[in-house]
């Protein structure tokens, strides 16, 4: 049985090229004692990956020359040496883009098929939705009657916290890059109002859909549409750092010369890294889960097929070519 | 009796210049009911000043052209028909750049001159004393075994904010300008180390004395010393803008390309508005009137002379020409 995979061959210097990986192939080897052997059917291409194609980052070392790109992923247990997975189980975690993944089960999340399909173990219930749940609940901390401006909306993070603000009661308002994604957070996913930053301007959009100012502002973008939206705080703004995905091609990142305005606003600039809340994950999953289930909630994929097609359907994420929660189907 | 004043003519395109400003001189009218006349012992020379000679600010009213430039200062009430006021009182307030002032009261605060001398009323137990104080133990939280980083540490502000965290038994470093003003810092005020900015490298200084990181981030002064702070931030940082002084004469001011540090470090960025605190400045003053009798803290102040030197005295403040809190003695 063969494996295939996308191997990180070269550190990109600005936007990651499709010239950055080589695909490969190769045997699977024998699983050892107390390891698992997965197929994967999803992977998730997320932000991060940008990062970890450097030499290091603050939080995570890169990922080597030569070896598989670092890669979320999920799929089924096919053979098993371990006590705790047994053949036929469903996992996630870092299992490289690749089309099988050997184990010894650690940093493992088990997928309940009972709460949500597979995919959505890596979008609305998976490390996406747990960054947009806990980012804004623990530290976004939304008051009902608050607004609460959320910049790349129309992503699985995005779109997860516009709807979970909803829920608790606040005015919010998104901002996405084409008008199929505004109409989206507008009739899909029950936003107040949506700005397309391509083509409206945004402080008048601000001006006009948050009059009190902003007083949640959850940012996945960073770049100049931090300033406008630091100009626009609201009383005791809370801003919560998500990431900067709009930047992350380009160093030294721009940074947000209106950085004072959290002064005057009485607020905090803040972050969310998801793992630290790692172990309230499986409560976030049911409440998620049951939402969805209610209909409060709802979420898109875009799935993207074969493993071959790693490398260029990374390039999508950063150009904004996809259209919700961007899936590589392996 | 004349007036003399320092009126404001034009506003500045970055630096703040002596042209700005006229002096000018006029008769003092009679006082109305209900009015004092202060005659002003100093002004207070602050980094405000600059802002409130922009046509407007987040917080305050840009000076009128043609009218006294705003300015806080304390002296002597020599009339009074105000039934809360007696002539031989000492008050502070936003009295303005002259000689002479008259008020009815309204935002003016009593110097009590057995806690300190009048000076301090506009210094250690003033404005910048009060921004210091509750900067730092508000906001910053400090915590003893710490470490507290202060930028402009030989200000008034700075060398406050470092005295005290000294008192809350913190690690204390802080930034200068000149050896002159760190060998304060190190031999006066009790910092643990002092970096001259201008001749040292501040990223391998706060390497070399900060091996934890810092705890606390008082920054008065922005610019590129904020990106190599938050580059070195510690676990649970907490960055208090107070002021940004590098930067009153620019436009755009310098943003922060390294602001997602502080999502790593699972901290926060904020500010101080001192007047936020205006009720509890009584508690403060005592506390830190305390702690100068005990000889625990000290101040130094730079005092110039004569209203027709104010234009040129406040050219100091942003050339960094004046070590101790900046007076004008008028």
């Amino acid at each position: 049985m063969n494996n295939t995979k996308a191997v990180l061959i070269a550190r990109p210097d600005g936007m990651a090229k499709q010239s950055d990986f080589a695909i490969k192939e190769e045997a699977v080897r024998e699983i050892s004692d107390g390891e698992i052997l997965i197929a994967i059917k999803f992977l998730s291409l997320d932000p991060a990956l940008r990062g970890w194609m450097n030499e290091g980052t603050t939080y995570i070392k890169g990922v080597e020359l030569g070896t598989v790109m670092r890669c979320f992923g999920a799929g089924e247990i096919i053979q098993s040496n371990h006590p705790d997975y047994n053949v036929g189980e469903h996992v996630s975690g870092l299992l490289g883009a690749q089309q099988f993944s050997i184990s010894d089960g650690k940093g493992l999340s088990k997928c309940d098929l009972g709460v949500g399909p597979l995919s959505w173990h890596l979008g609305i219930m998976g490390m996406p939705g747990m960054t947009a749940y806990f980012g804004l609940l623990e530290k976004g901390k939304p008051v009902a009657g608050e607004t609460v401006f959320v910049s790349g909306a129309a992503g699985v993070v995005g779109s997860t916290v516009g709807q979970i603000a909803k829920i608790k009661g606040c005015r919010v308002v998104g901002t996405a890059g084409t008008n199929a994604k505004c109409k989206y957070l507008l009739d899909e996913c029950g936003f107040d109002a949506a700005i397309n930053y391509k083509e409206e301007d945004v402080e008048a959009g601000i001006k006009k859909h948050c009059p009190d100012g902003i007083h949640v502002f959850y940012d996945n973008v960073g770049g100049p549409l931090l300033d406008t939206v630091l100009a626009n705080l609201g009383k005791g703004a809370r801003v919560v750092i998500c990431g900067a995905i709009s930047q992350y091609n380009k160093s030294p990142i721009y940074g947000p010369s209106n950085y004072m305005k959290i002064v005057t606003a009485r607020g905090y600039i803040t972050g969310i890294i998801v793992f630290d809340y790692i172990k309230e994950y499986p409560k976030a999953v049911r409440e998620i889960s049951a939402w969805m289930k209610e209909g409060k909630m709802k979420t898109k994929e875009h799935i993207e097929k074969g493993i071959e097609n790693f490398p260029s359907t990374l390039e999508m994420l950063f150009t904004g070519k996809n259209f919700g929660k961007l899936l590589l189907e392996v």
